[in-house]
């Protein structure tokens, strides 16, 4: 173990448990009966650290290479120290500097790329792929006896809402599991009504940069394209409204991806009236110059 | 029950126990083997509701009247709201106003005062002090296996602080409690240098609201004058330099009160370079318009 490792006390074994934040005050405001399920506080501050854990326990390789807009190469790289790993962190040249600063920290090497004609996916290879990791996340609402209508989930390459799919129907709850799209990179949206598989011509710049993709992945489409009830587009007033709410009414601190779920809660308020809902806050790596502007005027 | 409470969904049958977060990041950032007791995901967003809940419970009074610079006006106000009780809050007039909207939300009467010569101790009676909290949240420390060398925590009245001591005290441990104390609001540390309780003439202006008191209870004073390791007196810069470490390393939202515990490490850092260290942070209510200003400029 390296030092990172190792001056955390407590040796890192693995995923720490979401964090279930049933929040009074953001379900009265918004007449929904609300649990959120935050990821802000998983190691590496986004869910992304459940797959990159699997990933650098279980390959064998002495050198890891990925691609990432910023919050699975933070999880990738605190994964290889844990496990004595050189990593390298392929990322957008628009990737907020507060990921690239924390990939650098946790001690990998970061390459920087223009992205702007070239999705991600098609360089992220299937690492990440492989090891499958929402799955947990929900298995773990249930086992906490969550009841859910509802479970919505930001939405990007797929990984996330596709686990909570396959872990739903496994279950044999009848929970719906809902994704929350940015409306400017709506290619899940776009692709549902499409009934195939749709990419973006260009990268979005969306507040969201984590939903920042092209499109979904070829296996995650096929699990979602039967298994989601439904794709919400969320605008970038109802993202950053769901980061001041979080931030006013759950004293969560969410990335603008993170408060995709509930921006799907404002975009579409009548569908989740009186429901159980959780909401997945998936990652709290939000750059402090914007989240200061975001939050300035509450 | 009322509306906040049914539409909470499951039933709140209690305080929360402390969300734990062990931040790598954090602690290489100090040297220091640090884990954080985070309760600012508890219900109204600090520990005042482990009193709060144990207070509305237990009296028999339909109607209860407190005094509080917010936190505790918070908790009481929700925890009344659970038992059908009727609650008055006794605010002053210079606390934040995301605190005084918030008493209201839960539906308490709120009552403005100047507090400019009087300490809020005097009328806060004696309902908080009957009910014991913090040795809840020691408790829930150890329970977790946690061998730590310090527990700091922020002290205002103190009662945070004695509930640590009273609970290492019969864990018979050897953990060291130590009070994280602005340097402008210090009568806590000149009642330890004087040897005796020490009132300050005038309320304080420090940014760390919840510990703006004039002086300690009279019988945390008794607990701590014996129980307590030191009073770590911690600048207004460390206590804004602990609200942005905590934002940008640990993705918590604290109130300056709630990064007091952190800005006692960047006070006296030898103190704690290589120690097993928990910081308590007590609570994120945090004023938006402050809170943007603090991280505006990471």
């Amino acid at each position: 173990m390296t030092q990172a490792a190792q001056i955390a006390g407590s040796v890192v074994s693995g995923p720490r448990p979401t964090t279930i934040v049933d929040a009074p005050r953001l379900s009265r405001r918004l007449g929904v009966d609300l649990v959120l399920a935050s990821e802000t506080l998983q190691y590496t501050g986004s869910f992304k650290f459940r797959a990159a854990y699997n990933v650098a326990s279980n390959v064998q390789q002495a050198h890891i290479i990925t691609a990432s807009s910023g919050n699975f190469g933070q999880a990738i790289a605190f994964a290889c120290s844990l496990f004595d790993k050189r990593c390298t962190v392929v990322m957008p040249a628009t990737a907020p500097k507060i990921k690239v600063d924390a990939v650098r920290e946790y001690g990998a090497e970061v390459d920087l790329v223009d992205v702007k004609k070239k999705g991600r996916l098609e360089r992220l290879g299937e690492l990440a792929r492989q090891f499958p990791s929402a799955y947990g996340l929900a298995t773990e609402l249930f086992a906490l006896g969550l009841d859910l209508d509802f479970i919505i989930a930001p939405i990007g390459g797929g990984g996330l809402t596709s686990g909570l799919v396959k872990a739903v129907e496994r279950s044999g709850r009848k929970t719906q599991v809902i994704a929350a799209e940015p409306l400017l990179s709506n290619d899940a949206a776009e692709s549902f009504r499409a009934g195939h598989l749709v990419s973006l011509p260009d990268e979005s710049t969306t507040i969201a940069d984590g939903a920042r993709v092209l499109r979904l992945g070829d296996r995650n489409w096929e699990i979602l394209s039967h298994g989601l009830a439904a794709v919400i587009e969320v605008t970038e007033d109802q993202i950053k409204e769901g980061v001041r709410l979080l931030f006013t009414l759950a004293n969560l601190k969410a990335e603008p991806t993170g408060a995709l779920a509930l921006g799907a809660v404002l975009a579409e308020p009548a569908r989740f009236t009186g429901k159980r809902v959780c909401c997945v806050i998936s990652g709290g790596n939000a750059d402090p110059a914007l989240y200061a502007q975001l939050i300035e005027d509450i």
